[in-house]
């Protein structure tokens, strides 16, 4: 009972300094969570591309677990691109905003790379991943060119 | 084949950028890891809890959608307190590398918590959801209170 007690009290104080929305508190909380999600959604990328460029030794279980997570996180960040963050500093250009529906392509391109690149991870075939994982860097890239500043 | 080297050149380009070693290249970019996976597991959490608390009506799929996310993000932060992370300036107290079984241990409780709060989210019952959030949550502030500076 007294843990019970305890357990109510905790989630009050986490949930208090949490979006309590369906999606964000303010604006800025949007930026934070879509610059975190590409910042893991990279690193677990990055662990790819040290295989494919033969700078650690290929593991194919870990190629798997780095490309679901990449498939995963390659969801998230969109929702975080809200007309409402327009405003907040970031690297962001405002032609994200300015031309919503091709900005939303490109995304769709990623999330369809994404999902072959972990169809590919499932392969075991480094050569597959290899292919899969360069057309992945290349929906980042294009994006990057046309909708993140310098 | 234009594509096919334009392709490679933009994966070479993307990598560069990347960490290319199995975890991190420098002890930030592990800090940095490490906070974003907590945010991004943060802003999910947070909306389990709005409908946990009544802030927005329940809606079973989005509580399973978040609570897988909880549960795969719940496994990511720990790689990146790599005891050459205790220098870089952050909230992670010092007292993580000296005890560092004992943090562990902490965070397994995470895991476990979170595992059964996805298990929850998939009865699609707000009171077993409800129950299993508290629970994840006093293992989240459990941990805030030992090795995170305020």
């Amino acid at each position: 009972m007294k843990n019970a007690v305890r357990i109510v009290v905790a989630a009050a104080v986490i949930v208090s300094a949490l979006p309590a929305m369906a999606q964000f508190q303010k604006p800025e909380d949007a930026v934070k969570y879509r610059q975190a999600s590409f910042t893991v959604m990279a690193a677990h990328f990055g662990r790819i591309g040290a295989m494919v460029q033969g700078k650690v030794p290929f593991d194919a279980k870990a190629a798997q677990d780095n490309a679901a997570l990449v498939e995963t996180m390659s969801k998230l960040p969109w929702a975080g691109f809200g007309a409402d963050t327009e405003s907040v500093a970031s690297k962001a250009k405002p032609e994200i905003w300015k031309e919503k529906a091709k900005f939303d392509q490109s995304n769709e391109k990623l999330l369809a790379a994404a999902t072959a690149l972990n169809t590919a991870a499932k392969s075991g075939n480094l050569d597959t991943i290899k292919k899969a994982f360069g057309e992945t860097a290349a929906t980042c890239k294009a994006c990057h060119d046309d909708y993140r500043a310098k």
